[in-house]
This record gives C-alpha cells, sequence and structure tokens, in this order.
C-alpha cells in the first residue's frame, strides 16, 4: 500500500510499504479515506524536534473498518468511524474521568501511520467513534468536518473544556492555527458570549470570525495585554492557549481576570515557567492532550451531523497522497491554513 | 489600646498605641473579641521573608462594630462580626466571580493590625461577615471556630474548592497545618469519600482523622507518592496543596490521577516550576489567596452555626495579648497547632 514517509527535515515521500495486520486482539485494520497533516507535524518537518528517519506518519483520519480482532465487538468490518490519535481503552481511571488522552492502558507500535491506505488502530473497541452510514452518505464538507473529529476539532474542544467556558462568558483564544480557530468554535459551542481571537493573519482572521469570534485582535506580548483590557475592562473569564510558544502563555495568563483558567494544548515549547503570577491572581492554568473519544462521544460527532459546527473549514488545501510533500509544504509555507489529504473513497 | 506590634525576626511585644479611627465612608471600627496567629505570619517572625518593624499585625478576628462609615450602610454599631483578611468590595468583577481575595478595588492603609483591641476594617459594606447575635450567645468552642472564618477554615476551603472536589472523590492533603487540616474539613463537606492527609505529628495525624480523615501519609517526596499510589492505584481525583514549598508542590503534581487538579493555597516559596509535569498528564494547577467573604457567607458560617464542622478545634493553646510572645513562639516551635488570642468579651 501506499503511505507517507518522512525521509529527514523538510523532505516527505510517499512510498510502497507492507500493508498493516492485525496484530493485537484489540486491534482493527481501516481503510483509510481521509486523512490530514498537524500542525504538530511540522515540528519534526521542520527539524525543530527530532524524530526517526524512513518511518510512516501521521495521526488524524477517517476511514471504513476492514478486519477486526478477537476482542472487538463494539466494532464491526464495514463500520465507517472516527482514527482518533488517541487510543483510550474505556475502562482505566484516566478514560473513566474523562481523559482518554491520558489513557493508563497505553498502546505501543500503532503511533503514527495515519497518512496512508490503511491504519492498524489499537484499542479499538473504546477508542474508535463509529459515524452513521457510510462514506457516500456525506457531502464533501461534511467528510472534513468528520476528519477534524480525529484531533484538531477535539483538541480546540479541550482547551475550551479544560479553560472551563460556560454560557455568557468572555473568552480570548490564542492561536489562529486550525486548532486555535476550533477553539473559537468550541467556545461558541459552549455558549460562550464574546469570542476574541489573537490572530493576525487576514485569512485566519475571517474565517475565526465566522466560527463566532465577536472581536479580532492583531498584536501580540504586552500590547496584546493591553488591547485586550481596553476591551475587557477587567480581563477575560476563560483563555484557551493554543500555540505553546512562552510568550503565548505569557500572554494567555495576563489577559485573565482573576479566578480565570487558561485551558492550553499548544505543546509547551519552554517546561519552566514563573507560577506566582497564576497564584497571585488565582489565575488557573489546565490542559494537556485531549479526550478525543470522549469528546466525539459526549457532543462533538452529533454537532458535526446536525450541522452546528463547520470545523472542516479549516482545510483551505486538498492534496492527494502522491502529493504528500506539497500538502506539508502548504502549512510550512502558510499557504494552507491546514491540509487534506484525500485517499479513498471507503 | 493594646496591640501586637513586630520588632523584629523573634520578637514581638505589646504597646499602646493610639486607637483608630473611621478614616473613610467605607471604614468600620471594630472591637475585637478574639483574635490568632497565622502559619503565614512565621514566615517574618522567623526572618525568612522581610518585614517592617515596629508596626502592628495580625490579619484574622472576629469582633464587634463600634462605628462606621457613612457609605457603609448593611454593617451597624453593635454587630457581631467576621473580619476577613481581605476586603472585598463585592461589585467589581473578581467579587462577582467569586474571587474576593482578589479583589479590583483594592484598599489601602489596612493591612494587618488585627491582634490588637480594636480594628479598622475597610471595604466594610461587603466584605465583613455579620454573625447572628453576640459574643455572650456563643460557646468558648464556637466562637473559636467562628474566629477560623476570617482566614484558616475559608483557605482550607479555597484549596478544596480551585482543586474542584466533589462528591465521591480521593483527595489527597498535602500539609498537617491549620490550613490543611481546615482542608479536610472542607473536602468532607464537598463529599469527598477518601480523604488522605499527609502528616508526620502525631497530634495533626489525629485531628486528620477526627476532622474527616480516612488514611494518613507520613512519608514525603517520591516515598509519599508511592504510598498514595499504593492506597489509590491510579491516584488522587483532587489535591490541596497547604505548604507552598517546592517539594510539596512537587509532590501534589505527582499524587493526582490525569486530569486531577491541585488546589494550592500554601504561598509558593519557590515561582519557577517545571509545568511539563502538568501540561503530559493533564493535572491542573489552581487556586492562590482565598475568598473568604464569598465562602462565609456561601456555606462556611453555616455549616459552623449548625454544628456541622468544628474547625475552632484547630487552636490548641490561648493566650492574652500580653503574652503575644507566647503565642507566636507556641506555633514557631510546634507546641500548639494554631494560637488563638483571647482579647475581650465584645
Amino acid at each position: 500500500m501506499k503511505a507517507a514517509v518522512f525521509m529527514g527535515p523538510g523532505k516527505m515521500e510517499v512510498h510502497e510499504v507492507e500493508k498493516p495486520q492485525i496484530e493485537k486482539p484489540t486491534d482493527a485494520l481501516i481503510k483509510i479515506v481521509r486523512a490530514c497533516v498537524c500542525g504538530s507535524d511540522l515540528w519534526w518537518y521542520r527539524g525543530i524536534s527530532k524524530r526517526d528517519t524512513n518511518v510512516t506518519v501521521g495521526h488524524e483520519a477517517i476511514g471504513v473498518v476492514e478486519e477486526v480482532g478477537s476482542e472487538v465487538t463494539d466494532i464491526k468490518p464495514g463500520d465507517f468511524v472516527v482514527a482518533p490519535f488517541t487510543h483510550g481503552c474505556g475502562h482505566c481511571a484516566a478514560c473513566l474521568a474523562g481523559f482518554d488522552g491520558d489513557c493508563l492502558n497505553p498502546v505501543s507500535g500503532t503511533k503514527g501511520g495515519y497518512q496512508a491506505e490503511y491504519l492498524r488502530y489499537t484499542n479499538a473497541n473504546w477508542g474508535l467513534v463509529k459515524i452513521p452510514g457510510q462514506p457516500k452518505d456525506y457531502s464533501d464538507a461534511q467528510l472534513n468536518s468528520l476528519l477534524t473529529l480525529s484531533d484538531v476539532m477535539a483538541t480546540g474542544y479541550h482547551a475550551a473544556a479544560t479553560a472551563e467556558v460556560k454560557k455568557g462568558d468572555t473568552v480570548v483564544v490564542m492561536g489562529d492555527g486550525a486548532v486555535g480557530l476550533c477553539g473559537v468554535i468550541a467556545s461558541k459551542l459552549r455558549g460562550a458570549k464574546r469570542i476574541i481571537a489573537m490572530s493576525r493573519h487576514e485569512d485566519r482572521q475571517k474565517l475565526a470570525l465566522e466560527f463566532g469570534a465577536t472581536d479580532i485582535v492583531p498584536e501580540r506580548g504586552d500590547e496584546a495585554v493591553k488591547h485586550v483590557m481596553e476591551l475587557t475592562g477587567t480581563g477575560a473569564d476563560a483563555v484557551l492557549e493554543c500555540v505553546g510558544m512562552e510568550q503565548s502563555v505569557d500572554t494567555a495568563v495576563k489577559v485573565g481576570r482573576p479566578g480565570a483558567v487558561v485551558g492550553r494544548v499548544g505543546i509547551p515549547q519552554k517546561a519552566d515557567m514563573n507560577t506566582n503570577n497564576l497564584f497571585f491572581r488565582n489565575i488557573g492554568l489546565r490542559g494537556g492532550i485531549a479526550a478525543v473519544t470522549t469528546y466525539d462521544k459526549e457532543i462533538l460527532l452529533d454537532a458535526v451531523l446536525a450541522g452546528k459546527i463547520n470545523p472542516g473549514k479549516v482545510f483551505t488545501k486538498r492534496f492527494d497522497l502522491d502529493h504528500i510533500e506539497d500538502a506539508y509544504e502548504a502549512m510550512d509555507k502558510r499557504t494552507a491554513i491546514k491540509s487534506l489529504l484525500v485517499i479513498s473513497e471507503g
């Protein structure tokens, strides 16, 4: 089968590799319909973080189940599914508490490989999210929105959930990448009244407003803090940190009112931080890896199916697997907000 | 009037000072009935943190209002009140959100001075908490419990509230000082099922169990983490950090299950911390200065009046103002959990 392979910083290729097979009784073999490139893929594509070369990559997909292991009883061959980047078992303390991104029964050997024709997905019984019907029952736009449920929409939702966004809140969203834009959608879905998107790129500002943002703040650092304070008087009720850079986290802490919670999903680029800024203003810091399956099953799948949210609009360019290098480059050069990979009809 | 005066590390004296007067229209003049010494007073008493000398001190008291400023309409002369260490205005964004410890209309010139015969308390209209009846209507034990509503009980409650302790939770309480012990009370009040108190002093272990702790862990650091994991399997649902030392905060983060929140009220002795330990296990960090008036009015005063909680038991030694030095020494030498100061009949 064809699969995207990372050959080194700035170099993606499509190789013919062996088709995966069921290895564990908890596995499912999935024929991929659509996959995509994640902002976090750019860390190793750009050479900023290390990654082994000559490996298959990608961690977002939807597809149709071809075969399941003996312990997979809730998912059957022929099922159309979201394949989250997480692999929750559904019964450990973390999954039961709604944090399946930190499942205490982690799986090995299935990291990545979603940018391919087939995927072996383990902890399939609970981790996969069944979509009603078949791919052909959905429009192009709907398929794109369903694809976002494998990571980006759920990750944006995690930022809003851990920031404890509630009805009537004023929210600041740090980051105008696909995750930040999904954070805007999530804030609106949870009832936020005012959503301030921190964005300096015109295409992203436009999409943020379409998704429900009420204000745009293009500044960064202290200027951004000043602008938010002018808009809100006393700071936001909740802050979504969807970047992970030191300056962005610092700004996130400063734009909240006393008692606000910063929900962060941007992978932290610096571990150490001065937490006195949190303590003396009662600012909370929460977040981490999204609980994809939980959010999909609880709220996001229904919201997409009902047309209440349209996160698939973050895909502004589409490619096939043979043009994987172009798909990465478009995101690297910011000519696409997020790159879609159309793999098969299912 | 008599007042406790800080003369330098290890040296407290009682001086005759001028009786305070109403200075602002938002002030109330209070005749103190009982006051006490706080664990945080030991930071400057021990010379660990700096503080001006020759100043009146103390920030916890109950008393009877003698006079009020022209803008104080909800509190009248003769009212028996809790005088919180906080001074919430009741109408700013922080107070309205339930974080009056971070009131955005801060007052100046009234910091400390509660360990005295009279106190000028500003932002009195909302900040003070009215107690039904008069001091003579209450038993000795009840007066002690009412006194804890000025700080220690509300601070312990803030740890539990920001750790988001809910019914059925397994909770770890770091710190067996008076605040930690009140954290045990607060956890039980919020419905925790299992409360693990980290304590290595027999008198405090005994009180923790009396207040509702179900388990005692005397170890510290990695040994403590191991012990909690043996008890819980996967970590606690919520963690109360009532110490503030680097090791204690570090342990607090490690004993939570994925998604747990650490509610901290121990004043941080080190600002920088590695927050990757939070992110990659979805551990939340919240807390800060307690919302004393909010908690007193919402839940704590009623709980004390109904006899549901008896936080006054943290006072294990009593003194009069003339023996202020002994009161501090008893806490410094750990011969008292918390030192009570009996000032007047009201």
